[in-house]
């Protein structure tokens, strides 16, 4: 049986003050805790999981505190519309202020959590080990953006760069994505650098966009006025990094 | 002042029995139905907005039928968590069989109702016109759906294919997306084909995949499983297409 204190605890972790004071997030459903369970398990906190998920998932690692509960108990945790019968809470991850020897992917103002979300995972696909964000962007530990990054959290680095202090020491190439930028497609391939992307509804802002040494655009056939964030980034790392 | 019948009639346009039956959907916020207003002003049956709305929009077309709201009209009215001035309530647009003379995507069993819609915003930017969808597919007129397309639903034809009868006609070169296919970027360039996009769990199902001449595949450096599939279309088209 949950006691109040606990339900109310877990549901706190919707917000990201209480995420940041206990320093804790939550993950749903068995795919991403599965795969969460193999990636990070000395993080795991606490598993909640439906007789079912147990009985499936008897060789978990014994760092794992898991605790039954009923499918009413489930719905009392859960962020999700439809739970899925198992939720972890999991200890933050530590965000590293990164070099720039490699690409890394530099967010500006990325709000949506579906769509910051998905840019991690497909960052992750790509190779790309770190990230860095205006304050502006999306807690990365939202229950949302860790549906969408599918596991992907765990394998990147998310940090914060406040005032932008991280982008102004570097010295690599900083490629922003614009609509008036060189076309992409004559753009040479390659292994260091930054790539700015910014909110689709306001592009890259100007305190932002004054660090670029270039801008790239995504040409354009047909007639939509931008595209979504998360596949611009996709279609510009595909073209530069492979 | 709205009847009580008016607002049961528009909220039953959420579920697509009633957008079948009447042949209309919902469209909501300033900037989609701004640009829906420009691009078919004939099939906008009518439009509930805020006095501020109404102001700022003082030469409209005279075929709308405006109706002044209050902030809790709206909010009755409306499908969004944060109503945003304004909701039109559109016709139908006729779905045409395409023929596949030009590049025309295919989507197989894609649910999600924003991966969806960006996907049909996505084809807009590359200029497709159409797209033809497995009945297993979001229905392009949910309100989700329509809000993704950011009006593009206005400009691609999509079109549903029942028991395949649509592609099993086809005689120009089939690309499927796949795990295990060829590299994209081995691939030439093409004016003319169909390419497959599958559901982004299951893949694209095993009774579509047989009508495909080629599979191809964004290779990948990192360790995410997959590619949210509209991540997916957008790279594939622009590799293809640009």
């Amino acid at each position: 049986m949950l006691s109040k204190k606990e339900i109310k605890d877990i549901q706190s972790l919707s917000h990201k003050k209480f995420r940041d004071e206990l320093k804790l997030f939550i993950a749903e459903g068995p795919k991403i805790v599965g795969e969460l369970l193999e990636l990070i398990p000395q993080k795991i906190e606490r598993i909640y999981a439906l007789k079912e998920w147990i009985e499936s998932n008897s060789s978990l690692p014994e760092v794992a505190n898991v605790v039954e509960v009923d499918s009413i108990g489930l719905r009392r945790l859960s962020q999700l519309q439809t739970p899925n019968q198992v939720i972890a809470v999991i200890k933050k991850l530590p965000s590293k202020k990164p070099d720039a020897s490699s690409f890394t992917l530099y967010l500006d103002t990325i709000q949506d959590p579906g769509n910051f979300g998905t840019i991690v995972r497909t960052a992750d696909w790509f190779g790309i080990k770190n990230i860095v964000c205006t304050p502006g962007c999306a807690d990365v530990y939202s229950p949302k953006v860790v549906q969408s990054t599918m596991a992907s959290i765990a394998r990147v680095n998310v940090y914060y760069d406040e005032n932008e202090e991280w982008l102004k020491e570097q010295t690599v190439p900083v490629l922003a994505a614009t609509l008036h930028g060189r076309p992409l497609h004559d753009r040479s391939k390659m292994k260091e650098g930054i790539l700015i992307i910014g909110n689709e509804s306001k592009g890259v802002r100007k305190e932002i966009l004054q660090y670029a040494t270039e801008q790239i655009t995504i040409p354009k056939r047909g007639e939509a006025e931008s595209l979504n964030a998360a596949v611009a980034a996709g279609i510009i790392l595909s073209h530069l990094m492979m």
